[in-house]
């Protein structure tokens, strides 16, 4: 056998491997889906125990002999260089990010993997009635448990600078906590000053957005929209869960959940529209390459630059309103006969300090998300105390928003995050704006008509743009040298606050 | 440490081996379940992935040395001989149900299991094609290839008299083909009898029961008729299948489907009642036993035993719808005002020689498993060839049922079983009404007012008494182990030849 034809050999059964632990990794995520939509409440015990297990499982795959060999004939894994040059340079980059996740991987102990599983399964329990009581107290032992063991895997898995560039990494690979502190330093200032302009504008009514919603009726218009996006009833589906969420076991089959409030109309449109975004990018990686890097999707901040684009710079947009407002008053019995799309668009963007991240507007949003960035690398590299969370929390709210929580529940509780023990996650939400808002100049370029096109329902072209420019090349290129092959640029905090200020303060009002 | 201490360990161990497998085996039933309610029906392929993924880990579970190590610490495996005899009673039951398990798995070469898995996974989409198309012929191939597997399998599993019996073993332990030709024969002579003297009867009038029936309506009283038998809301679910099922990852998560019929109203109720059955199986397994033989259930007839308890002696019984009746009318506006229960029940017992298996009603049902039993057996010995199947089956059915099948989608197509390779489970079902004939004499004897008390919707003591006495033991004893302690009795048709005859010739008619 020639040397290639043996490269390539290795490279399948490599390949092969990965496969296996993607599809366990699909399997956990469909127990996750049942346990948030169908399944009887009183089977959350063994459902813990079942992910547990598979949770070994999959870490035991991905660190096995099996894996192992074959990788270690294509690169030096400790040296990382490649060994197998005469592999593609989409199987050099495939076999590069293998060797990262490897390294990734092997460093936290099996135990301490199962270990992290127990402890945030028991931690989410806590978090809930401590949430539902209001009691922080009760929250702070896991708490202090799980940031013990956070600090613990950033050693673990090793840092340059900070403990929580470790942590961050995970989430958004390459990405540095001073990175972030530059780029949310910018966007603290300037998001300030936008806002002391919007203050000084007349006041929005939203009125027409809050009243009685059929929730059939919410249900149906989401569904009638999901089928105008696009979204293939083959390998999708739509049902309800507490928290919106989208989840995919392969490209076939990527779901997403909604939630129906029944007096608030735009929670669950914008949610759907959100979820979708994440969904089209799980349908939009490349099956061939299902299981390798190459078939996987870049970071958790390039993820949510899809939901926030559909969420935000589709579904906020005038265009969009254009299309949908004549549907959305046809389908609640002509309830918006007076309401003029300018209007309705102004309602839909009302900017409005407040206390909950998940239902801010996109110019306070990234607040919400600096202070909990603060929080956390305070609480990981130690200057901040676990039981002073509340006092801190509060006054930052104060100094970054303006308002300050009656209650925990309403404050440092809110978020699940920190019970799952998901630290460097937060800072991924607001690098999915800077993304989206970096990409979408390119794809304005690319379609100057694409809000006459979207006035009118035409969906599919922005998503096939966006498959082309990102989904389908998997982890072939990182987060940022994607951006710079799409848009020349380095990432920034300029596009962002750019469209936020033509938005919000120069044009229109 | 002393050594019954340490045997102790040991079982522990070894219990948690078999939990792990058990949990597997929980989220294969998952991945089941959801590709016959919710699964969007273009991830097909991967769900098959996924599947023979965790049939391969359950058995590489099953016959790890990480399970075999303690067990052979506790039993001589080969010999069978119990080394620690300081164990309870209950655990060297188990101990022995272990290694039992252990040598059928071992048996079978991980090669061949995975090929039974992509061979049948195959085959069943085949099947679907060729009954849909009432196209025998396209499926010849795939049973021929599945036949020829279970020949082997059956060579694997080793047998003394004929190989059948170790397909048999595999759902009924212990039950050998001599034994179920001898029941069959007893049935089949009897029903002939009992069906002529029926022939001679009044035709009884069940037109009430077609009509136009809400599918919303009896889902409703579906779910009302539930919650009346006790099935826990927070430990099961009802959804819409194609065909009705029952699944149990645990006793904690029993779910059942059904399938409703617009026109036919007692369909989905008399599934739902089954199903029941089933699911009240499991959820009165012990849970602290689960992943261990005294947490699992008996045998398949043994399961079948409970469903066709509450779906025919329950579900069919005149003081069931003593109850019932006045509440289905009022759900369906007082359709039933003019119909008495005499009459109702005179229709719900309808008999009638059929053509389909999952239609038949009480009397004729075990003649449709006589014929599919005389046909797996001369498949497997090879008397039977692959291509006369449709000859021989319309035979068979004019011999025993007096109909013919005008096409074989009605005839030897019918049913899945064949295609998902489980030769050896029809007889099952009939075992399963010997069974339940069996343990209602006892029940009749234990409460002689059951029909008083079940004429007011009082279900309780009946599930809680099959807990009792069925449900709770496990795998301790073998079913014709605990068919002795409940009756006193070997394993017979005469139960249920007598129900059969006492219900339909003898009373009422």
């Amino acid at each position: 056998m020639k040397k290639t034809e043996k490269h390539q050999e290795i490279y399948r059964t490599l390949h092969q491997q990965g496969r296996r632990a993607r599809l366990l990794t699909g399997i956990s995520h469909l127990l996750d889906w049942d346990q948030e939509t169908y399944m009887p409440s009183g089977a959350s015990g063994v459902r813990a125990e079942q992910l547990e297990l598979l949770a070994g499982i999959t870490y035991a795959e991905k660190t096995s002999k099996k894996f192992v060999t074959p990788l270690s004939k294509l690169i030096d894994i400790p040296k990382g260089t490649l060994i197998a040059k005469d592999l593609t340079p989409e199987q050099q980059a495939a076999v590069r990010e293998w060797r990262h996740d490897y390294i990734k991987a092997k460093a936290l102990p099996k135990k301490f993997v199962e270990e992290f599983a127990r402890t945030t399964s028991q931690s989410i329990l806590a978090w809930r009635s401590a949430k539902k009581e209001d009691n922080f107290t009760h929250f702070v032992p896991y708490l202090d448990k799980i940031i013990g063991m956070a600090r613990k895997k950033a050693d673990y898995l090793g840092y340059d600078q900070h403990p929580y560039d470790a942590l961050l990494d995970e989430y958004e690979p390459g990405m540095t906590t001073a990175d972030v502190s530059k780029l949310f330093g910018n966007l603290r200032t300037d998001i300030k000053g936008i806002l002391k302009r919007i203050s000084s504008q007349k006041e929005v009514d939203d009125s027409f957005l809050h009243g009685k919603f059929s929730a059939e009726k919410q249900m149906e218009f989401s569904k009638d929209l999901l089928r105008q996006l696009g979204y293939p009833e083959e390998h999708g589906r739509l049902d309800l869960s507490t928290h919106p969420f989208s989840l995919a076991p392969h490209p076939t089959d990527s779901r997403i959940t909604t939630r129906i409030h029944p007096t608030l109309l735009l929670q669950s449109i914008l949610a759907v529209l959100h979820e979708a975004g994440h969904a089209f990018y799980e349908m939009g990686l490349p099956q061939k390459e299902y299981g390798s890097p190459l078939g996987d999707y870049i970071s958790l901040g390039m993820h949510e630059s899809q939901s926030r684009w559909w969420e935000t710079r589709i579904g906020q947009s005038k265009a969009f309103w254009q299309y949908a407002l004549p549907l959305l008053n046809k389908k609640f019995d002509k309830k918006f006969d007076r309401i003029s799309v300018d209007a309705f668009y102004q309602a839909v963007n009302k900017v409005e300090p407040s206390l909950i991240r998940i239902e801010a507007d996109e110019v306070t949003y990234p607040l919400h998300i600096i202070l909990r960035f603060e929080l956390e690398k305070g609480l990981i590299e130690g200057s901040i105390k676990i039981r002073d969370i509340p006092e801190v929390w509060n006054a930052k709210m104060k100094e970054l928003l303006g308002v300050t929580p009656s209650n925990n529940a309403e404050g440092c509780l809110q978020d699940i995050h920190w019970s799952m023990g998901a630290f460097g996650y937060f800072p991924t939400y607001t690098l999915g704006n800077l993304y989206a808002s970096h990409l979408f100049e390119a794809f304005e370029k690319k379609y100057p008509d694409w809000e006459k096109r979207v006035s009118v329902g035409d969906f599919k072209f922005i998503r096939e743009w966006l498959t082309q420019v990102v989904h389908r090349h998997g982890r072939l290129y990182s987060s940022q040298e994607l951006l710079k092959k799409i848009t020349g640029k380095k990432i920034s905090a300029d596009a962002y606050l750019k469209y936020l200020d033509d938005k919000y303060t120069t044009k229109k009002r």
